[in-house]
């Protein structure tokens, strides 16, 4: 699991001054940015020197408290899924100041060639970086999806 | 059903040059908008002058080809689930170009006051506009999740 | 002058409940594509395609009066200065329910080649659809500036 | 002087593969909340508590050298301009892996009662914090606009 802290910033909330669900999707990307940074040159030497990238297939986000700004999350990343090509990670986003659990995001991935736009066999460094923070989920919610 | 031509923005694509993952979402909210635009006062008026917001507790979305800079996509928006506080929007959206589906996200929103923060009944006027374009989906894929 | 009518989105404004004032900028910028719209494939087939771009060199922003959801914008665009690789345009930012100046904005851009990052000479529909527009300002605040 | 490393992001690039000009605002807002940190509660404080904010009436912006995804900007913020009611923030973003300055950036905030949207005098933990960073620029360039 790798842990994000993430400020909210003043420009993150909506007219209903909670955090806008949008965001989240941006906040999941920047904790995967952060997983990633073990890679040599980081996600973006992936992306601008390799020209493989991590696009989404699917994205599942529960939301369960509202976050409001001046309050700060706490990302944790792990993958629950890894298959030849595709991963998925789960996103807890806590609320630092109480625990209370603000959203969960499942986020699956397919490690594609940028320059043709089509998948690609997932290269060891990042097979390497997602196993080692694996950990599958059981069965229940998720289980007749998944059957 | 309610249409949206959505032309994508120059500042709407990422560093892999499509459309940000995140960005579909903000289509979404844009597609909601619209929707309610039959609403006294549109949207807004619901939001800021009756205080009551319909904030996100699920997305699901699947992406399931890129846009780029220059595409627009058509947003179909439709109730595919409607309850007693809350409703589930379905968004398909498609290149205008090529008629490709470019993502379909489904998106279940609570009726709520946003002075408490708490839910509250759906107002007559906004369960007319959601029956209005209620779609009901058949068991398929989504069968297993929602038993 | 060219004109866009621009509503305020919802996840324009910030945890001051006003429009954002970096905003601003990206409502400048999608007047500038609008603006750019009667050229063949617009602004993104400058872009993508002839690889041209025209990025900001100078900025300056003036804000008067603030916006708010549910409010839309008229944004007035002209050329207020056009060289032979740079163009300043100006963007008028007015409320459209009472007629309001909230921000009038100058940006100034370069023809640019997007593969050298390097300026290059204007082309001539570039030119012509900016002479089209030009409305050369008199001296008053801006004079000890431009002198 | 107070500076704040800024990894560029995913997100933050437009479709010219560079930072869109509109992000440096963003930017140069997350330098001022980064400011007022030491301010008790920081910036939310100041904005959700008492309701005083620090709406922009004028920015100016310089841009000089792109920033692209995979790099990151060191911003040195500091006021050049204090007055009752009104500061004058400098930025300057500097390309942290060559030194070579990205943009400048002035941003003139009043003091603003966010419940009435007027003017409001000026904090003294917000006065005494402005003043602790003050590098009141020479005349040269702004010389004529300032007279």
């Amino acid at each position: 699991m790798v842990s994000l802290e993430r400020p909210i910033k003043f420009e993150d909330v909506d007219a209903a001054s909670i955090v806008f669900f949008a965001r989240f999707l941006n906040y999941a990307h920047e904790a995967m940015e952060r997983f990633f940074a073990p890679l040599e040159g980081g996600y973006a030497a992936l992306i601008l020197g390799r020209r493989i990238g991590l696009p989404a297939v699917r994205v599942e986000a529960e939301y369960s408290a509202p976050v409001r700004y001046g309050e700060t999350l706490r990302i944790e990343t792990s993958v629950v899924h890894l298959g030849r090509r595709s991963a998925t990670f789960r996103y807890r986003m806590v609320r630092a100041h109480d625990g209370v659990l603000s959203a969960e995001l499942r986020h699956t991935v397919v490690t594609t060639d940028l320059e043709q736009l089509a998948s690609t066999p997932m290269p060891e460094d990042v097979r390497a970086l997602l196993s080692a923070h694996l950990e599958p989920e059981q069965a229940p919610a998720s289980a007749g999806r998944r059957a």
